[in-house]
C-alpha cells in the first residue's frame, strides 16, 4: 500500500520523509508538493531533488494569486521581519486545508489513502490550521465527501514535536538539511531575518550544531 | 455584512442567488464561481451575465486537469450518457470540498463570514460531498481552521429539496432560465442526453413548464 506526504522542500516535511522512509524503506512513498505561486519557489525544485530516490514525486498546481492577502504569494507584499512580531501577515487563508484536500483530491485518484503532513508545535500559535484538533476535523470531512467509502487517514507524527526536536531526529537520520530550503524571501543565500529563517536558526542552535545553509545575515 | 454564494452559472445555484435577492435585496452578495478547468466553460460566462446587476462577482481559477480523473475536466475522456448509469464517472474527487475551501479563503480576505451554496436531494446518490453531514463536518473544519475565531457558516437552503422542487421556486421568483447552463458537454444547444441534461429536462417535465433551454436532442 503507497503512502503519501506533502513534501515542500522544507526542513519539516523533509525530515518527515527521512522518517517515513526509515521506518519501512520497502514501503512506496509517493511525495506530492504544491505549487501555489510562493514566491520561494526555489523549495519546489528541494523538493524534487530531495524526493529522488526515495519517492515518487507529483507538483500540483494551485494558484493562491487568485486569492490573494499573503506576502507568501503577492510579490507587492513586503515579507515581515521576524522582529516585527507579525507571523499572521505570512498567514494565507486556509493554505493547509487547500493543500490537503487537494492531495486527498488526487491520492483518491491513486487509490492511496494514508496521507502524512508536517505541522509542528513552533506553528501553533500562529497558524490554526496546524493544530490536531483542526486535523481531526478535516479527516472526518475528508472520509464524508469522499467519491467512496474508504477511511482517509491524515497522519501528523510531529503535531506535539518542536522544531528542535525534528532537527535532532533529522540529524539522527542523516537529513540532508543544505538540500532543504526555508526562507520565505526564496533566496539563496537565504535571508536569515524572516519567521521561517529565525526559527530554522534557532532549531539548530538548540541542538548545538551548524545549519549546513548559507545565510546573508543572522538576526 | 455581505453574503456570499457559489455561483456555478447552473440551473440550482442560480435559483439560490435569485432566493438570497428575493429575501433581503438591499443586503450586498458577493458571487463566487470556480474556474476548474470544466469542459462546459460555458457556465462561467452565464454565471458572469447572471450576477450582473444583483451581486459583485468574482472568479477564481483552479485547474483540476492537474488532479486528472474526470471527463468533466479531461477532454480524452468521454463524458456518459444518462443511459449509461455512470453519473460515478462524472466525479471528480473533492471538488465541492475545494471550491467550498476555496471561497472561504477567499471570503476570509474579504470579511465575509457567510457562504450559500446549492447542493440539492438529486446529487445525494453519487456525490457523497453534496450531503449535509459533509458541509456540518466541512463547516467545523473551516471554523478550526480560519486565521481568526471567527465562526464561518456555510448555508444548504436547497440540500432536502429536489430539483423539480427548485425549479418550482425558481419559476416563482422568475429566475432567467435560458441564461443558465447545465449540460456537462459544454454545447449550445444542450445535447439532452448527459445526466446534467437528463435531470433539468425532468425537473421542468415535473413541473408541467417547458425548459426555455434549446436542445439537440431529448432522451
Amino acid at each position: 500500500m503507497t503512502t503519501a506526504i506533502l513534501l515542500s522542500g522544507g526542513m519539516d516535511s523533509t525530515t518527515l520523509l527521512w522518517w517515513l522512509w526509515s521506518q519501512a524503506s520497502d514501503k512506496p512513498i509517493h511525495a506530492i508538493s504544491i505549487d501555489y505561486g510562493q514566491r520561494h519557489r526555489i523549495e519546489l525544485d528541494c523538493a524534487t531533488r530531495l524526493a529522488t530516490g526515495i519517492a515518487t514525486h507529483k507538483t500540483i498546481v494551485l494558484d493562491l494569486n487568485t486569492i490573494g492577502g499573503s506576502p507568501l504569494t503577492d510579490p507587492e507584499l513586503a515579507v515581515p521581519d521576524a522582529s516585527a512580531q507579525r507571523q499572521i501577515d505570512t498567514v494565507v487563508p486556509f493554505r493547509n486545508m487547500l493543500f490537503v484536500t487537494l492531495a486527498a483530491a488526487y491520492c483518491e485518484t491513486q487509490g492511496i489513502f494514508d496521507l502524512y503532513l508536517a505541522p509542528v508545535k513552533d506553528d501553533f500559535p500562529a497558524y490554526r490550521d496546524c493544530r490536531r484538533p483542526f486535523y481531526d476535523s478535516l479527516e472526518e470531512s475528508l472520509c464524508l465527501g469522499a467519491t467512496h467509502d474508504t477511511p482517509f487517514r491524515l497522519h501528523t507524527p510531529f503535531v506535539d514535536k518542536w522544531k528542535r526536536e525534528i532537527v535532532a531526529l533529522g540529524l539522527e537520520l542523516n537529513v540532508p538539511y543544505a538540500d532543504t530550503h526555508t526562507c520565505y524571501e526564496g533566496q539563496r543565500p537565504a535571508c536569515g531575518r524572516c519567521d521561517a529563517c529565525s526559527e530554522r536558526i534557532a532549531a539548530f542552535k538548540a541542538n548545538a550544531t551548524n545549519d549546513p545553509l548559507a545565510y546573508a545575515s543572522h538576526t
